[in-house]
């Protein structure tokens, strides 16, 4: 039994992690990893907070070309915004991700960096989950929080590594996960550096910096880490190469991989998913020694509020 | 008096590291800054470590030209690498930011992550200044590195801003300065994900990916840290953007300039300097509150080895 891991059941799942820390931290023991080196990554979408019905950055979109439009008339009669205005979502996903990359670089650049994060503020303060009806910052998973604070206790320093953008999820990361603004890896659009009159500001472009997905979460993980995790916790197949990289180093390892199996308190979903797709890395975690987390029997609750 | 910083005489400059300090911990203060917010940025060459006769890394791209000419033949007449192997600086001199370019990418680019931190590494060990016949490694500012540890011991988290290549700068950053690896920010290049029969691997490409410099520096600060910081040290006109944007925010701020004027101890360069120039961020000190520090006057050693 362990306390600090309330939100988990006894299973394999809870013990690779109990494992994976009692194994690094043994002072004096071939496998000991000194604190500097104990690096976690996550995913957030569906591995922190839930990514269903839609990624909750995705609403943020479509709220965004909602707020901008009488700014913007002519989005009225343009694709792909009009279908978002007229909630047309059979045409909007017809459009596949171009469309969805032009809606994030529509809301997304145009404005500084304090402003960008003022509306992602105002945003959080009202918007609220489709099926829950609660703010989004509730809908964060109970025992992966937990799970961050254990970490941390032993040592561990945590980092979020995001397919979402770099400046979305650094206003909740502290707040809702215990993690520092610094300890964010995520997408990025390209900023600039002007001095306009009222003083130096950074300023949002409309061109894409940096996709941290799939090959390019290893990437943003060196550029931002500079070291190779040793423990990797994702949901879906844009979390592949990140358990990847991080299992092949020598020493203790360990990669995680959330099933969504739970309809009942949160979401169902898997291989054929449009969003957190998950198929690849299910197939091969047995072979790759990768732990799959089932949601419906590994954890006593999915959310606080049910907690 | 305070002996936290020995390296320092009294005089405005220590006084001014002082007050920040003084100021920003005081509880209950309207100017109290919570930990978190306590960020330091550091340039790299010319304020923490010597730049001088040029810059380290420059000289490491030296001699691996000159290790890698054996399977390279053709380097021995293809300019800008004969100018190198021939020791020409003229012709090196007069080919520019662009031959430097060149040398740079053929040299750090074609290896993995791991096997340029071994050429680094390696180099580092055998390597030395060649007017002070010592490694490197011993060339660093000890008064800066007193300032590092007296922050941090208040609270602050230090990050080095260098304009030199972070994978570089991350083999030293924590052994000489106590900052890990993941508080460097540096310039890149592109790298690709790659997986290879002995496992995966992040390959450098020769490719610029980023140059942490002049306007790239608060850049790469919002990309690695997501906060402004309230305190920041530089030399050169590199230093410019970061200073300026580190002190237009409200509440305490501080932003210092350190001024080579030592040839005895160090050396003494200044606005013309075709390496760390210092022109603009020193004429323009004063009215922007920044504080300039005299190696001279306000350090009573350099290095270590003369305390």
């Amino acid at each position: 039994m362990n306390d600090a891991l309330p939100g988990w059941r006894d299973g394999a799942a809870k013990q690779a992690i109990l494992d994976l820390v009692s194994r690094v931290c043994r002072e004096g023991s071939p496998e000991f990893v000194p604190a500097a080196d104990r690096i976690a990554v996550f995913d957030n979408d569906g591995t922190l907070w839930s990514e269903q019905p839609f990624y909750t950055q995705g609403l943020f979109v479509l709220d965004r070309v909602r707020a901008m439009v009488e700014a913007h008339p002519e989005w009225r009669t343009t694709q792909p915004f009009q279908a978002v205005l007229e909630q047309d979502w059979k045409t909007l996903g017809a459009a596949g991700m171009k469309a969805l990359q032009e809606l994030v670089l529509a809301t997304h650049a145009g404005q500084t960096t304090a402003e960008f994060e003022r509306h992602v503020e105002a945003w959080l303060a009202v918007a609220r989950h489709p099926r829950f009806g609660r703010p989004f910052t509730e809908l964060i998973f109970q025992p992966m929080r937990e799970l961050l604070d254990y970490l941390r206790a032993h040592g561990f320093k945590t980092f979020i590594v995001s397919g979402g953008g770099i400046e979305f999820v650094r206003v909740i990361s502290d707040r809702l996960y215990g993690v520092p603004r610094e300890q964010v890896v995520g997408s990025s659009i390209v900023t600039r550096y002007e001095v306009r009159d009222g003083g130096p500001v950074l300023a949002r472009l409309p061109e894409v910096d940096f996709v941290d997905d799939g090959e390019g979460k290893p990437v943003g993980i060196q550029r931002h880490i500079g070291r190779r995790p040793i423990a990797a916790f994702g949901n879906s197949d844009g979390d592949f190469q990140m358990l990847e990289w991080t299992t092949a180093g020598s020493g203790p390892r360990l990669g995680v991989i959330l099933h969504h199996d739970d309809a009942a308190r949160e979401f169902a979903y898997d291989v054929h998913a449009p969003v957190g797709r998950l198929d690849r890395a299910r197939a091969e975690a047995p072979a790759r020694g990768w732990t799959v987390v089932s949601m419906k029997d590994d954890w006593r609750y999915v959310f606080a509020f049910e907690a």
